[in-house]
């Protein structure tokens, strides 16, 4: 049973590969009568192409998008929306060679055990192009979430060994630098550790820090998909993820209970909590406080050094990578981050919908 | 939307609350022909059962359960499984008084705010006492994975900031310690630490790491259903955890891309990686190593010290609570852990039996 | 990958066997809030109980029932509903001798063959007992639906070949005589008819009205969960059904489009059409019309009379069933033909609250 | 809760309007290894096509269409599959006149009610143009039952008030005449019928006859996805259709338990039936013998006849429509039959993979 499908109410299907025609989504659920602005989507998406700065990859994505469904006159109809973004750069030559090559930790040997048969062609589905097709719903997402009033944003907090100070002193316009990260000066390090690494064919991993503001009070369904359980879905299901945690995370197993609990007050009559070791979140369901989370990126799989490997005829062969190559992702999921959890919100804004007799 | 339904065709539903009728499971999707041991699942739930040692509360639950549907002569028949586990000991009067209160921590004012009317007693549906029905189901799960191949092991890594040392030798035989910890000096440790914690009534969290040996290579959906995904949002969905990494993990971040990178190499015409930070996945599918997690768990939310909170007319009180009182369930929660996994694991033996033409 | 889930929001999981501990239901999605009354449950168990009347089989089941879960001070919490059916009345030694035998038109043969293992013993999991589970839960979202204010009614129209004559005055009443047909000389002619083939150990189908009244504007999800659609499959998922029409159904097809259409025009405010042959429902989406739709059932196929067959062994045998017999269950079936349409308006309702941006 | 996905396994995603860019189809979860032969998804989407002949729409759709993605040196590899057809022939000015009116019989009325705002253009979502999508999906879903020996095919019963009569001969060679009827008597009777029907601008029914063969033993998943069940879901999902009975269906209802049960026998170690009114299906699951049912379909709601109805403001106005018409999409429905009867039987076949511990 297939697993291109993430959502309960509103709920994306993506579909494409690397080299093919294209990548594509259909968005089956979103309610009728919002605007869609598609500045936004578009925006997004350059946010997360490849090629957008020189500690990137040279790989241009020509991110047109084409809206095929769903939207009349501006505004969603309640039919599917589907996103299509024509592939237009395939230089499959370039990938001819790892036809037959296990490539280490690639995904090019489960795909072939599992399904027999392999797209080997940029990676075909396995490729992190398929997660174009998540922020292009992602900002359908956060244009829902937004008319309720919720927004997300997410930024580069380590990189390799590279990490903001804590205590440091935030400036959230993640845009101004090219690895989105919110302290100018440890910008300016992780730059230049990323351009080191690059020259040496090498690659870094870092963490994503993300924050969720104005959530409304009650989203997540207990006991299984508590809103907490399907951002750790959510995020487990993007390419390079090895970790996540949320609130304390796994600091606070470190506290004691007297030290980790959130005590209640009134803050001009809303419930508010003093300290938020729960990050939002508590028995599953938001508290209205602000919701936030880590997500660790292991370093990029491929590298440009020599290594050792098998083959398709499971025989022992020496590696060497050459073209295109990204040497760090991390400030480019940032925006993946942010799609993958507005696409949890506005799920749960829908679900949420069901809880009261009246609604 | 309720979320009490877990996977996708091995899937279960829980049902019960802490002070009601009892707690139960309904598992659609088992296959026919499993034997059922029923000591199994009565072992499981005595692992998790709360009062099996002088370190955890010392509430009694008399754990006997009846299997009232889906077996027949000791098999399952393909059936809806129901298993069936009363409530015996409700001492609901001492609840009374928290009827009014948000605890800082639990999920009262939460589960207020999105349901309008909540059952006050024991904490209600978001009480831990929930999780017996998912042991139960897990035991089932182990049994239809064990007739696969696969073994499941949890054990607990840390207790509050007690942790086993890197490079430790350890013990599996972790039932041989009232902590779960392999590592017997560590076990001493945190067995006092949490004794000591008891008698200040405060509370410790911890971690508990997993290992699922033996796992068929092709196991996971991408691309939102990957069998790390479905990991995550297993462990999130139990009570406490606010933390998961797998393999490298957090610390993965901190590699390069030449550090970290399993190379693969053929061991008695077996496909294996040298290295194994991929922790058993690539790609999202299951690659015949190891798969190894960590699962942080904040310390419990109940202690027995003075607490500043809201009632339910958002009146500011000071909250003193007395009673039954289990100041680290981390041990007690080993079993979750396992049973969540192997619930994952069973789902995807069944899922990817679509996974090519001819299976 | 197992079908005992029915629905998307207010979703049912049934399980339990004929001569098992018992038979029960889990509504998952049953928003918090609605008044439960218990009475309401136990009327409609007792309409589809079996030994209700001398036309119907002696085997007599104690219908009590438990609420084990999900109701508090008499009011739903959101929290998944069980309710329990012990079973009482189990005389297994029945059918033992029905162990190695291929029952004509039963289920024994298709079971056997695609689980490999058989619960014999009254039919298992095939039996209609398990209806009685349906009709438990149906009883929960007849109360949901009425404080939408829909109302369900459903009648025998037909019994073998006596059926109702057209233009006949229906006294909806139905209670009132034990075949539940609206049509007092028809009725009569139904139970002289029942008594004639009990006698003869044969059995009679029949065909079940019903209709939908009150149900707001805009429920039905297209393409594929049309309102139509989703009311086919519930009534198709019943033991004994065959056929399935609605608005002008088969009979529609020999009338011209200009003779088909139902017109609109005003009626207080109201947009209503001036036939009703679309019943109630216009591109998978109800219309405000009463939606209305027929129900065929097979006779029974436990019959009292010789027949020839096959038993496990794959031999030619001589069958001759006897014990207790219910000659037609259509009149029992009336209430299980409500509960499955309640179950879908209840779920329609749910899923509508997602169509719009402001709901 | 939108409802534009069918099928757990085998399941497909429609999306596109009548008059947008185009429609399309995501299928996830065909298994990995299945042939692709386009020129099967062609002629199937030929079958559909309107303007086929001179008894039909002379609005011709060109029916050229893209696989997006999923297939791989003509095999798919597990990935989802996307089939594209792009709308050409768009003369949305014919349109306009009727953006304010609600079209008697049509969904116009209900779609405003429901979403608030609408794609009034060709009907949008509502137009039978989406069931090209389901053809194409069909399509390959074909191919995949047909690697498992399984065989569809449907044919035109009934047009109007003309039938083939009982005890006919047919000769299933139905694209031998524009109406698929296997009778070519009662075809040429069909036909003049439509040609006068059109000549008076009014529309006409009739019924569709489904056979499926071969197909294995074990098909569907009780209580609720019983094999039956899903194809009533399926076939009432198809616009226009207002009926749906099986094996011996509503006439069933007249007959004895002891004429209507079907008796086991052994032909040449196959265990068969001697008479079939169980359709192939019992209790629910396949038992090897041919599946039939019919498919009752009203008279097409577009016809040219003045109609009396009420605009977007409830004012009553007269309706007189000109422009392209279908007298009768009947014969154009019998490929749309077949794929929806082929997409229940793929996931059914991949369903029952998970039924026995070993499969």
């Amino acid at each position: 049973m297939a697993g291109n499908l993430f959502g309960k109410i509103f709920r994306i299907t993506t579909y494409g590969e690397s080299h093919g025609k294209g990548i594509g989504v259909v968005i089956d659920g979103c309610p009728a009568g919002l605007t869609i602005d598609k500045s936004l989507i578009e925006m997004d998406l350059q946010r997360r192409k490849p090629g957008q700065s020189h500690i990137t990859t040279p790989r241009k994505e020509d991110e047109s998008f084409i809206i095929q469904s769903g939207v009349f006159e501006g505004k969603t109809t309640g039919a599917p929306i589907n996103i299509f973004i024509p592939n237009k750069n395939q230089r499959s030559k370039d990938y001819d060679k790892l036809k037959e090559v296990f490539r280490p930790s690639h995904a090019d040997f489960t795909y072939l055990s599992k399904y027999g048969h392999r797209d080997f062609k940029g990676g075909g589905r396995s490729s992190a192009r398929e997660t174009a097709a998540r922020v292009a719903a992602g900002a359908v997402a956060k244009m829902f979430i937004s008319a309720h009033g919720v927004k997300i944003k997410a930024y580069v907090q380590r990189i390799g060994k590279i990490a903001i100070p804590d205590e440091a002193n935030l400036n959230l316009q993640i845009e101004e630098n090219i690895v989105r990260c919110p302290h100018s000066a440890t910008a300016e390090k992780m730059i230049r550790r990323i351009e080191e690494v690059k020259v040496s064919g090498d690659s870094l991993g870092g963490i994503i820090h993300c924050e969720i503001k104005d959530c409304p009070i009650g989203l997540g369904e207990p006991v299984f998909d508590r809103l907490n359980a399907n951002l750790a879905h959510a995020m487990f299901s993007i390419n390079a993820v090895k970790g996540f945690d949320l609130g304390s995370g796994f600091k606070g197993t470190r506290l004691l209970g007297s030290e980790h609990n959130d005590e209640f007050y009134l803050d001009q009559d809303i419930v508010k909590t003093k300290s938020n070791n729960s990050g939002g979140i508590q028995g599953g369901i938001s508290n209205g406080m602000p919701i936030y989370f880590n997500v660790a990126f292991k370093p990029t799989s491929t590298i440009f050094k020599k290594q050792q490997t098998l083959n398709k005829e499971k025989e022992a062969i020496e590696l060497e990578v050459k073209g295109r190559h990204d040497p760090c992702v991390v400030p480019r999921a940032v925006p993946i981050v942010e799609a993958m959890a507005a696409l949890v919100i506005a799920d749960h804004l829908l679900r949420n919908r069901s809880s009261k007799l009246d609604h």
